[in-house]
């Protein structure tokens, strides 16, 4: 019942121009603007969770490559093949694993569903991840001790322990304010925004001690003959496996930064925080 | 007017309570809970913003006295001098000046005024950046083709150079995108998500870039009689400017992420990418 002059809202006046001009049947149409936004964001989070997924495969894949092919394989022996599971390890535990626990409560499918197996799932991969990390801390300081090496002096080691260290003061401190079902919903509260923020400064330590341990790494065994700046197949291959730790890092960090990712009921401004937080 | 059985609200409860029998003066109570709350989150901001500030300063002298005190200092005549100038331009271009340059809009101070000035200050910090870390790259390239040393073959100037680029086409795209008068408001609003992700992005990168170029160096210039697993006045200085440069990273990205420092005209769900965006 609009006039010539009324002014037509502009959804309205092109929903109208399509059914009537273009003949798309109506029904097309229903959705409105929330729902297609929504959707959208739905396709996109599973493009990005898919590409997290094959980035971490791809890194596992790598570093299991690089330490079995051009490293010579494994071992658990204080010598140099011991050493070689300190980086299989860390990138599969403290990055891999760790990124595919940081996301886990972003995956939509989830959100309709009881929280507590998924909490339960969070704190498993996490603690598989902490244990991987401590293992691998485990081979590199025993091939040390076996060489007279010091350890922790470099400043990929002080960035990988410290990474370590807030990493199990993270996992406790998650376990008992977020599991123990006697920890006050105050704690709670004010436990989140540190444990999710603390969550993605361990990635970001984890990324930068990964990138400077693979450097340090390939220009102590490519010397001689066969030089890192004569980047041959090893060299190529660890740079790669750099990129990929990155890309990896970025895309996990991505997920956990977008709010509308969040699982509903813990988005700031919702009713947030409630027992099953 | 509550008769006894009338049930008070909780907040005004405590309030009368405290008017009648603590004695405060009623004119403290005034503030309600909102307005607490965002005092609180201005005065979190600013102890935030003065320890990016110093973080910041603390960095850039401990990059200068590390390559004037023990590295010899500065030259442009493509001798080892001249490369002491790389970490120099990088730790104080590439990641503090773009660090300061990223927190501009987060300032409260600044969110009563015009846009524009900001935007512009943004810009000038960025371009001064950008230009530093270019010249950074020139100091190392030259130092390089000075010795035959092929350019661009470790881990840590791919991540490097590729920060550069991503730079590079973040302050073109966004000088194009947000300062040109004639750019849509269309483009601004696609565009605006990808710049905020993509200069936190480059912060991971350049933070990255940087732990691997100083472990690098270290292992390189600590040899003979005082090795870095001895660790030296030396060691432990640049050791010490790699956990400064994480922990300016760390501060500057918990101000961007954090939703309620946004300016307002910018925050999700207001009426943001309007055209001073």
């Amino acid at each position: 019942m609009f006039s010539e002059f009324t002014e037509i809202p502009a959804q309205q006046c092109w929903k109208d121009t399509l059914i009537q001009h273009v003949q798309l049947p109506s029904f097309l149409l229903l959705y409105n603007n929330t729902s297609i936004l929504m959707m959208r964001s739905t396709v996109t989070f599973y493009l990005c969770y898919l590409l997290c997924l094959a980035l971490g495969l791809a890194c596992v894949a790598c570093v299991c490559v690089w330490n079995s092919r051009w490293r010579g394989g494994f071992a658990w022996d204080g010598s140099g093949l011991q050493f070689n599971w300190h980086p299989v390890l860390m990138v599969t535990g403290l990055v891999v694993l760790y990124g595919y626990g940081a996301v886990v409560y972003r995956v939509p499918l989830t959100w309709g569903q009881n929280k507590l197996p998924w909490k339960l799932l969070h704190a498993a991969l996490m603690l598989g991840s902490l244990i991987m990390s401590i293992l691998g801390l485990c081979a590199v300081f025993a091939v040390h001790n076996a060489k007279n090496t010091p350890n922790l002096y470099s400043l990929h080691s002080w960035i990988g322990i410290t990474a370590i260290i807030l990493f199990a003061l993270q996992w406790g401190v998650g376990f008992a304010g977020f599991l123990l079902p006697c920890s006050p919903v105050l704690l709670r509260k004010l436990l989140k925004p540190v444990h999710v923020w603390l969550g993605g400064s361990i990635l970001l330590l984890t990324t930068a001690a990964c990138i400077s341990g693979i450097n340090e790494k390939l220009f102590f065994v490519l010397k001689g003959n066969v030089t890192y700046s004569s980047l041959p197949p090893e060299g190529l291959l660890g740079n790669s496996l750099g990129v990929l730790i990155i890309a990896f890092g970025l895309v996990v960090l991505k997920i956990l930064s977008n709010i509308k990712w969040q699982r509903p009921d813990s988005r700031p401004g919702e009713i947030a925080y409630t027992v099953s937080v």
